[in-house]
C-alpha cells in the first residue's frame, strides 16, 4: 500500500472492535490483540462477546453491532471464531463491518487436505471436555501452588520443571502460567544468600539437576520490583540486588544450569523459551 | 464436501502438525487445537516451533519440516503466526505442506480497511512490552495468590471479583486464570459449614456483595475430587458433599449472588462467563 492510498480521515476516530464467538472468545481476543498491535496508531474500543451459540443470540449480536456502527459512522472490525457454520452464516448475513474469520475459513480447506469431514457441533472443543487433559491441568496447578517458593521438598522429583532464581525474579507467575497453559508440574525454589555463601545449590535440588531452569533479571528492575514490596529495605537496595544477581548467575553458570534473563520478556515468552529449551514442545494426540 | 471426495487412504496415518511463529506460538497452538478438534478422527503429532525470528531460523525450520515430510510421505499441516512478512515469505517459499496462516493474511485487508500501514517489526507485540499492562498483570497474580482461600481480609475491597463456593469447587484455578489472562484482582473465599449454620455470608463479604460470584459443582464430581485429596474421609463423602452443595446453593440464592455450575465447564468457560456476567468484557486502547 502506498501513502496515497491511505485515507487520513479514517485513521482519526476510535474504532469499535468486536470479538464474537460461540465459545469463550478468549483465544480470539489474544490473536486479535496481536493483529491490532500491528497498527500502533490505531485507537480502538474493544468488546468481547462470548457464547453466541444460538441463532437468536447471533441475530441479537449482529443488531447490537449494527446499532453501534449507525451511531458511530465507522465500520466496526469484527473478529470471529464460530465453530458452528450455521450460526456464523446467520451472523455474517446480518452484520455490517470488516469481518476477520479466525476459524471457519480454515476448516473447509483442511477437510480437503485431510480427506475428512469436520464435526459441526457447537463448541465441540470445550463442550465435550477432554477430562483427562482437564484433570492433568488442575493437578498441575495444585502441584505448582504446593511447590511454590520451595515450600516443600516432598514430591519434588515429580516436577517436570524446577525454576530457580532470586526472590522476585518472576518464578511464581511463570510457574503458574506453565501449569495452566501446558498442564505441566512446576516447582520453584528461591536462591538465597545462604546458597551463595555455601557456593552450591540447595541439597534437595542436586539429584534433579536436569529439571532445573534459572531465571535472572536486571538488578535495576529487581530493585524496582522489591521496592514496591518493601520500600527502602536493604533487601530492595540496588547494591544488594546487584550482589544477589551476580552470585546467582555465577552459581547457575558453575552448576551448568540453563537460564534466561526475564527483564524484558513477557510471561509467555519466558514460558515458551523454557518449554523449548527443555524439549517439551511435542505432543501426540491419538 | 461430499463423501465421494473424501480419500480414506489419507485419513489413516498420523499427521505431522507444526505450529511455527516468530513469537511464542502459544496463541497459535491454542487456536490450532480448536481447529483440529473439528476433526475428531484425526491422529496427529504436534510440534510447536517458537521464536523463528531470523531468515536462517526460517530456512532451518522449513528444511526440518521438509525432512519430516519426506520420511513421512504425508503433507504436514503447518499453522503459522509470523509478524514479520519477510521471514514468512522465506519460510513459505521453502516449506512444503498445508499452510494455515493465522496472522499475516488478515493484516493486508486491515491496512485497507483502517487506512493505515502496519508495523512490520519483528515481534512488536511482545518485544515492546506494554509495561503498564504487564505490571498490572503481575500485581493481579500477586493479589490473587495473597487472597486465595480467604487467607486475609486485608485489601479485600480492592478485588475486582470475589469468588465464593465450597472447598474444591474450582475457585483457585479460576481465580488464577482470571488474574493471568485479564489482569484483574480476584479474591476467593470458601463457604464453610459455619456459614451454613449461621445462615449468612462471612461478615467480611457483606459490604462487597456486588463483587461476589459463586461457583457450584455436582456433588458426585465434588466427592470424586475430594476423594483424591482425602480418600475415604467424611469431607469427601457423597452425603457430606450433597449437603454442602445444597446449603451453599441455598445461601447464594437467598443472598442474591450470581453463580454457575462448574461441573462440565473448562476454566476458560467459567472465567469468560464471570467476565461477561460482571460486565468486564470491554476495554479501551488509546
Amino acid at each position: 500500500m502506498t501513502d496515497q492510498e491511505l485515507d487520513p480521515q479514517k485513521a482519526e476516530k476510535t474504532r469499535q472492535v468486536f470479538i464474537v464467538s460461540d465459545g469463550t472468545a478468549i483465544t480470539a481476543e489474544t490473536l486479535a490483540h496481536s493483529i491490532l498491535t500491528q497498527f500502533p496508531d490505531l485507537h480502538y474500543h474493544q468488546t468481547r462477546i462470548p457464547f453466541v451459540d444460538t441463532m437468536e443470540k447471533a441475530i441479537d449480536t449482529a443488531r447490537r453491532i449494527n446499532a453501534v456502527e449507525k451511531e458511530d459512522g465507522l465500520r466496526p472490525i469484527i473478529f470471529t471464531t464460530f465453530v458452528e457454520p450455521e450460526i456464523m452464516r446467520s451472523f455474517n448475513e446480518m452484520v455490517s463491518g470488516h469481518i476477520i474469520d479466525l476459524f471457519r475459513k480454515f476448516v473447509g480447506p483442511l477437510e480437503t487436505e485431510l480427506g475428512m469431514k469436520s464435526a459441526h457441533s457447537i463448541g465441540q472443543t470445550h463442550r465435550i471436555r477432554d477430562d483427562e487433559k482437564y484433570q492433568r491441568r488442575i493437578a498441575a496447578i495444585d502441584y505448582t501452588l504446593q511447590h511454590d517458593d520451595g515450600q516443600t521438598n516432598r514430591g519434588l522429583d515429580d516436577a517436570d520443571v524446577i525454576l530457580v532464581g532470586v526472590s522476585r525474579s518472576g518464578k511464581t507467575p511463570t510457574s503458574l502460567f506453565l501449569a495452566m497453559q501446558f498442564g505441566i508440574k512446576v516447582a520453584n525454589y528461591p536462591l538465597i544468600p545462604e546458597d551463595f555463601d555455601r557456593g552450591s545449590l540447595p541439597e534437595a535440588l542436586l539429584p534433579l539437576r536436569n529439571k532445573l531452569f534459572g531465571l535472572s533479571i536486571a538488578p535495576e528492575r529487581l530493585s524496582e520490583i522489591r521496592n514496591e514490596r518493601r520500600p527502602g529495605s536493604r533487601y530492595a537496595s540496588i547494591e544488594n540486588c546487584r550482589m544477589e544477581i551476580r552470585d546467582a548467575e555465577e552459581l547457575m553458570h558453575r552448576e551448568g544450569i540453563r537460564w534466561l534473563n526475564s527483564t524484558t520478556k513477557s510471561i509467555e515468552e519466558i514460558s515458551a523459551t523454557i518449554m523449548s529449551e527443555l524439549g517439551l514442545d511435542r505432543q501426540r494426540k491419538a
